[in-house]
């Protein structure tokens, strides 16, 4: 089969809802190249763009792609294979009204650093500093089960989820909520801090390599997305106060350590005050997002 | 010098504040161990021992010890060259009215599970699991600007950090606030997960190695704890929320990256949500406590 690849010229959205059209229909089991522009759709070129206040289209998210067979009940699998910055600059900023410091009358709001890449692509230079390329793809989710949320928003479908590990080598489950599931992705940064106090990483388009299947008849229906990282099984969560995030996200870890060890709820919370532990994502967007990691010796995913 | 051993019959406090007697004078530079019992005041020997509520004396902290020539502006630093489990079992329980999922119905509360050390003290077991040792200071803080404040709450002058990087390696900074500084420090797990969602993570009783020296005139005066664990460097902050926890110590952390690059503040906070980023220390005690981490080939302490 020819790899297909997906770019933002396809088609691409603002919103996920319950209805989407999708511009590609996939296999099961079938690996695509998705192509993403940054979050603020190219705008910002120059240390002299400001952004003066969130756009109303922003994190345009390429797709959706329908995945053949994916129903309700479902879980769709990302296989991320790898992410390759696509331009040769990253751009972080602040805006007015938006970020963990807005109201510190010493950060200048807006402010903009473009990061330009170097030559092989493995880092990117913020000031005479380099820092390395671990690129993020920030937004990324499926069809929701009701709701049409803007792609600024993080929630159980996924979305602005804005989570340094979904980049290459991990996979993302979602709950599939919708026939075809209707995954779409974009918002990506060349680096992020966990946390993204600012508002953004620095910002930037990718190329995405990944593998799209159907998970039929799980053996556990998570009720929000997954990770696997290779190294570790992270619960994500989002909700409008950090300690929501938290909760939520202890509680579906707790669902995964009951399943694989056979634990009491009791004893899954127990032993998840052992290892691993509370992540934040972010602390920035219409509502945060955290994660319960625990590390791939304690836990596989039954799937 | 011989080097001292302090230990919890010297002396312990279940209560930091302004005022405190110390039970040792440490000269400026001394390198001393210091033994703690668990946080239960060993009670707590079998699965069968329960707590039906958090004790009013909780979280015993070996000291104060005075050091020498600490004056308020001052830094403590507290290096910590090991941290050793001091008993045969750690114990990680729930409490009624404690804990993340307090109020999820299907989680015992109380409940308990002695965690056994193996032969080596490398590893405890957690109903059949090897779980590594992984020390960690529960609490550690110094005298109060002016509040008296309990062993279980975590604030400005450190107290129950709860936090991971409290470890053998890592250095702690806390301001002085009083004559002596006050250095106390107790309830230690084994093993402790980021965010100690149950409540607790293995308490266990230690013996801690430890130097103790005063930074005069430091260049940047840190309102709150600073660690550096030779990874990372990392401000610490507790507050009522997670959500005002993670600001103060995002700004916390660049008034250093300010100091080290010279950069502006806005410059500082860009370049903060590029790299490292923001953590959980807990989200259980009567204040929460986060992290903003830095690693050390970005940042280095003016002391």
């Amino acid at each position: 089969m020819t790899r297909e690849t997906i770019t933002q010229r396809d088609g691409h959205v603002y919103e996920f809802g319950p209805e989407m059209d999708p511009v590609y229909e996939a296999a099961d089991g079938e690996s695509l190249t998705i192509e993403t522009i940054d979050s603020l759709n190219g705008e910002i070129q120059t240390d002299d763009d400001l952004l003066d206040a969130i756009p109303e289209e922003v994190n345009a998210a390429t797709g959706p792609i329908a995945v053949s067979g994916a129903s309700p009940g479902d879980v769709l699998a990302v296989e991320i294979e790898a992410v390759r910055v696509a331009e040769d600059r990253g751009r972080v900023l602040t805006a007015p009204g938006f970020g963990l410091l807005q109201d510190d009358p010493e950060i200048d709001h807006p402010a903009t650093r473009i990061t330009e890449v170097d030559g092989d692509g493995e880092s990117i230079d913020f000031e005479g500093i380099d820092v390395p390329v671990e690129p993020v793809i920030g937004t990324i989710g499926v069809a929701t089960g009701g709701e049409t949320v803007s792609t600024l928003t993080p929630d159980d479908h996924g979305g602005n989820l804005d989570t340094t590990d979904v980049t290459g080598g991990t996979t993302v489950y979602f709950p599939v909520f919708q026939e075809g599931a209707m995954l779409a992705l974009g918002d990506a940064k060349a680096a992020m801090a966990d946390g993204e106090m600012c508002g953004t990483g620095a910002e930037i388009a990718v190329e995405v390599d990944a593998t799209l299947s159907v998970i039929e008849n799980p053996a556990v229906s998570p009720d929000r997305p997954l990770l696997d990282t290779g190294d570790a099984v992270k619960t994500v969560a989002s909700a409008e106060t950090m300690e929501e995030a938290v909760e939520l996200a202890n509680g579906d870890m707790l669902d995964l350590l009951t399943h694989d060890h056979g634990f009491s709820r009791t004893d899954a919370y127990l032993f998840s005050s052992l290892v691993g532990g509370l992540e934040v994502s972010q602390v920035v967007d219409p509502q945060v997002t955290a994660r319960n990691a625990v590390p791939s010796e304690y836990l596989s995913l039954p799937f």
